[in-house]
């Protein structure tokens, strides 16, 4: 046991990302034991000296640095992870890449589709291994959804649909932050919250063919975070909806939004198969709503609590039935399975996303602008 | 008491939408005592002979026919109530008006905005009572809805999505029934789901501005109904899906499908307003999902059942709290929404809906034809 | 079909139970088609001339009665339908049945067991048809129940838990009506809302071996409904609890409360077995909450929609699946199947209850105010 | 930052406590910071020299024993953490004290009410922190609910209805564990799943004043687990059921079991008061439902999601607002409230329970089996 190989790690951020994955590699030890290698917290990046500095001795972090650079190209370290805004992947990335270093990013995986095919093509040169952090793949429900669309259970898919609701920008005197800027965050509700359900979408039902979408900012300009008084414009959208057409031939509606009033965190779909249906709710995410076709009078949607140790995905690490695991487990999950793909040396997908899904990804999302900019139905075109 | 007032009834169909009908117009007195008058179950057509006797013992008419002419020109018949399949809206329905009775007519108003707006210009050339029957308005918790909404409890609306799901055609052994046919229906789950939930969208956020849409069939052939050996084409739609604009700024969702697996008559909507959100869903239809904005330790989303004798709306006619209603008493409602408005000569509308309002719920369906044929966004154009 | 044989009926009361039971007399023919007999509502007795009257017009009475012995003797009446409150069960039914007449009483059947036990007695001896009509067994969900219980789906059973929990007088200005006297009701929230759920306890679980209470009158005076300056001393209980001893093993708790904030009409038990459990509250009354155990990654609680026509109790006769029905309903079904029962001379039992089935559930609830008195366990003695 | 003191802890087990407890010390420093100590994993005992050694290692002990004596008295050790089966609470506990040891103590504090008061004796002469592990006060909605409680938000409670749901032993085949012995544990059901809703109940609504109970064992023997072929008396209750009364008045339902096919870990509760009810069941734990009476129209039970971070109780440590989280933070509020009532001072009550809460809790325990054995009600003496 005391040969446990440590494998040492870059955190880039340290805010809202910064701790959930600092909390998530703490914690693959504890709960994957044994693990497939040690976490070594070796240094964190931040732009503030000061908070970058409390916030190593907070997760435990044995350097820190202001540089980025300097991080990305530390000899301990074998993984960076990047939690930095999404005007902060692409170089940030790249460079890690050519250094050597395997790589998770924070998604959206760049601003916009041309971004993240230069951070694709980089991943595809170099070989690294490379994740694109779509942490909701790996809530156990999600992956039993998955698990039971593989085998058929639903049969042929007809329906998607899916909307990830939030409500925390309602307020018009809520400010201009960065994620509300084009240049910093490429989008907006779209790039942020879209992203994860465009990314389920292919995960779960296969490749998008064409989409139609419609967006809006409700609230035009917002007060400066530097001065209240001032006011700036809205640069991305408060909310999209789209309808989707997949390659099976199922259809599908998405849907996000900063407006949603009374969603905190409700990122929902439902898939309706053939043969059975499923629904999931991120806020209850320790539950999978299945309809199965089978004795018909007592069919019915059964909520599944997905808490087995002995037949759940991801869930064995942790404790027996009924005891629900928390929003930040999704991390812990997801820095686990990347961390035994490296020690292992097996493939990220087809359970953990790329950063070529995060590429197509991006391409769904600038052709859903496209399209309610044109007003037309648009063909997603990988290239 | 004794000296209320009678008015005749013709039925035009003795299958689902007749049964619903009759049942409701003989429950009215017992409901809302005092009514505002007496229906005369008067009489009945239907294209079986033998059907449609069977169906005047059992629900009460005096007399049967099997040419609606002859029921529609009764001089003891003051309202002409229209349950037959689309392709007999228009006729029977102009027929009726023009020999000076009132109308109720299911819907969808016509196969199609062109028939609809026929129906409308004699409605209003004649100035009969004309009601299309979107029955759904006349749930108690909707009817709530739209107050709430008018009382500005929500504030600015965002948001509407809405969908209508049923199952019932999934297996493609199925047969090629009416509904399944362009040229008796019109169109399919667009029509017959969507439109009831096009409805709802207008009766509680507004008149809509423009759609985006793309349809399914998913089956394109099935068993013939005279001889299950042969196939025949479907001609309308499986299921369909479109974003929807808002005249007053918001944007929407709108699905509607029959191959939904698990959902039966899911006929659900939620609005998403700057003061708070409300949901709905008709196999729950005592119920309205609420949440408003206040204060926040206890925020949440509140189930309100919708069965408050002295303050829900529609309610007070029937049972103490908490005992709940059934699908069929959307009809009680309504009828007895169109009779007072008869006697007492009130407009139908904004409660109930008029041929206007069934028009222009055409033109939004014949919209989301256009645009999912052509992939574009279809401006409506309200004539 | 002009040959269905018509049943005359008298009705006692024409409040909220002679509004009930009216209506689905009514309303059987419609539904359940053919009916084993038309009901021929006959007369109608009530104490205030007027309001007895009124609900002669309204409900579809030939005759009115302020006598309730000419309604009981009428020659042209076959069944007597008992629905006054509980201090005219006993003699009004008794006379009835010795008339020859067929009997249906409103729950509780008497205000305590040895009035049961009369009205029992006089059932057996005149061998009349005599229901106590404890309408919920008739909820289609609950007969569900029922057939899965008998059928072994659940095994053998362990655990029964219900409460029926109403807020409506938590205000203490509520005044004193006959419902809170124990000379008029018997007893409070045990004999009106306990003897409903001991009764599908007897019904779903079997018979109880022994039972241990505690009662309470939380709010001991309220205003006279004659001179609310004045107040009078409640003398029936606001709310129980008990544990319940089954025969075959089982244990169970039961609760009723007119004090349960938020609770309009909250009647819910569970039932939980070696191989599975269901779960009912009537304000979902269309819902049947079930868990199987089975394929351990896909368990779950299901709720099945009660409503598909060719496989669910007693729903045939309403609409297509999805459409649901409401609390009146109960009713419709319950006396149709007491129709039946007549027309065809078979048994009431085992789905109807019978006035055993009555005097049993009152043995139990006198049972449970003793035990409350005494601080201990009581077995329950049927004679 | 680099001041901050650290305060040395012994854990006793390793097994599913020792893991949920040694998880929340590592994780105090990350969420709440900055920490009011930072607790140091100094030693851990367990009977298996292997297995201790490994969780040493594995949840970051230094140290590891097979001898408690060994840790209990370790000189770096400030605060000592039992969590050991419950025959091993009472002298490990006491041995920590007289050393001058701090002491958090799993629930049930002890095998009886006797064995319970030996401790709480102790702990009051010795006057060092002592609590007892009842980790369901910390959920985040439960503490809300005793805070809107406490504020008067459901004015006077009139009913406690709490049920703990498990079904992990319905298989006869299941083996004879400590769990289900009579000498290891001192009960079942009652103490293990019973002690935490008899703590809830005294933590939300108040003193208990009488009790009235049965007990069940459904399965009377089980395979060793030492040699299957062979089977052992099961001396403890499967299940019980009890009727609660408190001393303000209310009146309430207990019930645990082992035998609740579907249900993992359903620890429910529910409570109504005049002004409002509040429901919770830790299978969802970040929810709070709320029934409070205000307008009419609009009045509803809510679903509150209790993760907003600037108002609900311990969420401002984890995340924003939707994102839940799990069974194992009630741990992490837990010792976090204990460290910082040791290194301020503080007492651990009212929100943390003491030992002599876990006294008071083992009489309700003692008086329900004393209940259920004799047939009658018993009133709880304190001494």
């Amino acid at each position: 046991m005391s040969s446990l190989r440590e494998v040492g790690v870059a955190m880039l951020g340290y805010a809202f990302m910064g701790k959930a994955h600092s909390h998530a590699w703490r914690d693959i030890p504890l709960f994957f034991w044994p693990p497939p290698a040690i976490p070594r917290l070796v240094t964190i990046y931040g732009r503030s000296g000061e908070r970058v500095r409390e916030a190593a001795l907070r997760y435990g972090y044995r350097r820190y640095t202001t540089d980025w650079r300097q991080a990305v190209k530390d000899p301990e370290v074998e993984i960076v992870d990047n939690g930095l805004p999404n005007n902060m992947h692409r170089d940030p990335c790249i460079e890690a890449m050519e250094e050597g270093k395997h790589i998770v990013c924070e998604k959206p995986l760049a601003r916009n589709a041309s971004e993240a095919m230069d951070m694709r093509d980089v991943a595809r040169r170099t070989g690294v291994k490379a994740m694109c952090a779509f942490n909701y793949r790996f809530v156990p429900a999600v992956m039993l959804a998955r698990r039971l669309i593989e085998d058929g259970v639903l049969g042929r898919i007809y329906h998607f649909r899916a909307h990830y609701l939030q409500d925390w920008i309602v307020d018009p005197s809520f400010p201009l932050v960065w994620r509300l800027r084009v240049e910093d965050a490429g989008s907006g509700a779209l790039g942020d919250l879209g992203s994860h359900i465009i990314d389920l979408a292919r995960f779960l039902v296969g490749e998008v063919k064409a989409v139609n979408g419609v967006t809006r900012t409700f609230i035009e300009e917002r007060p400066l975070e530097s001065d209240p008084s001032k006011r700036g414009r809205v640069t991305v959208d408060d909310a999209f909806a789209a309808t989707l057409e997949f390659e099976n031939g199922a259809i599908g509606t998405l849907e996000a939004s900063r407006f949603a009033t009374g969603h905190k965190n409700y990122n929902c779909f439902e898939i309706n198969g053939e043969k059975g249906s499923i629904e999931f709710n991120l806020e209850r995410l320790n539950e999978l709503r299945m309809y199965i076709v089978g004795e018909k009078a007592t069919e019915g949607w059964r909520e599944i609590l997905v808490t087995e140790s002995d037949v759940h995905p991801f869930i064995r690490a942790y404790w027996p039935s009924g005891h629900i695991i928390g929003w930040e487990h999704t991390f812990v999950n997801e820095l686990y399975h990347f961390l035994r793909c490296l020690v292992e040396d097996k493939p990220i997908e087809p359970y953990g996303a790329t950063f070529e899904d995060g590429y197509r990804c991006a391409e769904v999302c600038d052709a859903i602008i496209e399209s309610a900019r044109m007003g037309r139905r648009m063909e997603i075109v990988y290239r």
